[in-house]
């Protein structure tokens, strides 16, 4: 086997995600060197914490170790950055120095693409390198790199994301298991799936990072973390699930990016999904990404949204795509920045949606003459009704399923509706996606 | 928008296929080259009828169309050929002389790369091009690529694919409408997902070139079309689809490639899946391939598995990976072939697979017996055993799931079960894949 030259790495952090990269570069070496003819070498470490480094790792002590990442910044012979601190401070510092030095970037942080991702991609285009990023949604699975290659000819009007693990499995074992959100959110963190302080991925916010990252690529136009909408599974009750359920649903927590006439809406939500598509398929922590394209259709990777190996193997794949055409004299972008458009984000007010609505009623004659006089007096139209059997003697409890509305008009409903001297609660608003 | 060059391509064949990825480049011309900066132009046609061509394709009238392929290889100025005409000859002679004059080559042509991939990879090798073929796996299916970049660094040992789209919607249709096969084949050859002589696909030819793609990148070792163990579907039937419902499952048309102590076990067979596998949940014309890697653990894609336009969506996907980066002065392969290894292809005897039988005998005591005997002679262990009322008096119906086994031992049994004389008929012999 020939080799052309070496590929110099320097990492910056080195926690979990970090060491299984290290792990993976040195257990695979000859492997990857064998597909793409050049060796990866882990020439720098940078850890504000050195103490941390497992020593008994193979080779390390052959490693430049540091506390400094300005050492790793500093090293001409540094060909590419692997930057795994997460966060945007200092992170967003760190990665624009590097790719200002004429660097390549290789990163798995979420956080800084989805907020700063847009002045990264003008430095390093303005450099001629190049910062990947497929770590940062779907862990394992291959999604940016289709996005930018394979899917590159499509015009993507939608695509549909299950992005968030832990949310995916406290859903899962609601429904599976019957238990109470609570219950299962405690479930998940036992088994180490959810966080201590577990509110950015229950209130969406670790999808809605995701999920603006793909729309910037999937619609060519930049979005940002601050442009989703945002609602999270807190108030998701085990009734819910089992009303859904009754009905041929499943209860996920969705990301949703779509374009129509210029304008994009992107938004993450619980939604009811047909029991039958296979987004209602995705299991546990698992994540699925669900692209429209133009001529493709529809199609969806699948896997492993999280941990350290599915993150390794992505950062990896990412060092191969730059290392495999490397020149260091001539330097240029693997994919570049895709956001030549300048695209309107759409108020989720003026959105159309398909609801799920769950009420206590007081159980007397003219309760859904009311009710419905409300609905009506606001376009919002019922597709259907069920009445249930109520917990309290003498109400009665109520579920509709509306027809696409506009949202304004039926959050205007339910506020009218809250306040009919019939009504004890509405319990639940929330969406019915029909998937294609 | 700042172009940097055109990009010359050329068609050879102009058939449903080559017209979609004609109307593709003209229709989403100026949203590619946003993307890519460079503009992509079909500067030359051959097609042996040009009487075929619609004159209505916009732009049609400036390119220059030719009977002759040798007028695309002997344009200096053509940097891209694509090939569109399938089958081996004369598809393998114009590649080949096209990348030996330095051309890059994109093609859907399965044939032709299972069969003659090695090569043609040297020669693009040896002339620093390269030759793309993602369309020749799963239409549209973003998996070629992926398995090339994001996924390289992971040991592949596992992949498992549902890559025929006629005999999924057969098995589909079978499953969900109760049809016979022949019915099955008849309904979809009326909707056009199978050719009036359907035995490339329901032989499993179709799948097997598909798997043989996959396995020689997956395992980094040349598989041929002739390597992969084939078994169709023709001899299924209606009482095995409702059997294996009722244990839980469903089946596919699997084709499954796996390594082991560097040998590769290569297959094409019926198998039961259990109906909770998200591999179950895939329907219709639709294909998936599910990859298991040592570091993302399970991956899977999506999508439509043949058309014209998720095809055309692949080839202009990899007309635009070669584009991307495009130099004509310093060219270079954008993956090189991968074949690195030379592992050796395990004997389908030598496999060991789960089995379900289904065999109709006497109905009389002692009959259990005797096919327990044969059994345990050759080391075949039962792992159920239900009996069904069989459609003759006086006989009964008999399945059996059977616990791992060395294939020729179970075949060994078959025979002298098969020669018992309280036995009618072993009616069926498939493989149950309890796939993790």
């Amino acid at each position: 086997m020939k080799i052309d030259q070496d590929i110099n790495i320097g990492l910056i952090g080195f926690g979990y995600i970090a060491s299984c990269v290290y792990r993976l570069i040195s257990e695979q070496n000859d492997y990857i060197a064998s597909k793409i003819r050049k060796r990866l070498k882990v020439a720098r470490i940078a850890e504000k914490d050195p103490g941390k480094l497992k020593k008994d790792l193979p080779g390390l002590s052959e490693v430049a170790v540091s506390s400094d990442a300005g050492d790793i910044l500093a090293d001409d012979d540094i060909d590419i950055v692997v930057e795994l601190i997460g966060g945007i401070v200092p992170a967003y510092d760190f990665v624009s120095k590097a790719l200002e030095r004429g660097k390549y970037v290789v990163t798995a942080n979420k956080d800084m693409i989805a907020n700063k991702g847009k002045k990264l991609f003008d430095i390093a285009e303005s450099k001629g390198v190049d910062i990947l990023f497929e770590a940062s949604v779907g862990g394992g699975i291959p999604i940016i790199g289709p996005l930018k290659s394979s899917l590159a000819s499509n015009n993507i009007n939608k695509l549909v994301g299950i992005l968030n693990g832990t949310t995916n499995y406290i859903l899962t074992r609601m429904e599976k298991d019957g238990l109470s959100f609570g219950d299962a959110l405690n479930m998940a963190q036992d088994l180490g799936y959810a966080e201590k302080d577990p509110s950015a991925d229950i209130e969406g916010y670790d999808a809605a990072c995701k999920l603006a990252i793909l729309s910037s690529i999937a619609f060519s136009s930049r979005v940002v973390v601050d442009d989703v909408y945002r609602e999270g599974i807190t108030s998701l009750k085990a009734a819910d699930i089992e009303n859904a359920r009754d009905m041929g649903y499943r209860i996920k927590l969705l990301a949703i990016g779509r374009e129509q006439d210029r304008k994009i809406t992107v938004k993450v939500h619980p939604a009811l999904v047909p029991r039958d598509h296979i987004l209602a398929s995705i299991e546990d922590t698992y994540n699925a990404v669900y692209v429209y394209g133009n001529f493709v259709g529809q199609v969806m990777s699948y896997g492993r949204g999280a941990g350290d190996m599915p993150t390794a193997s992505s950062v990896v794949g990412d060092i191969i795509k730059i290392a495999r055409n490397y020149d260091r004299q001539k330097k240029g972008t693997v994919y570049g920045c895709s956001c030549f458009e300048n695209k309107q984000i759409s108020d989720i007010d003026e959105d159309r949606s398909k609801f799920y609505l769950l009420m206590d009623v007081l159980d007397r004659p003219g309760v859904l003459a009311k009710i419905s006089r409300v609905f009506g007096d606001n376009s919002v139209s019922i597709e259907s009704m069920i009445q249930k059997q109520a917990e309290k003697e003498g109400t009665a409890r109520l579920i509709f399923i509306i027809h696409e509305v506009l949202n304004k008009n039926l959050y205007k409903s339910i506020e009218q509706i809250s306040d009919l001297d019939v009504v004890l609660k509405v319990l639940s608003a929330i969406r019915v996606e029909d998937l294609e």
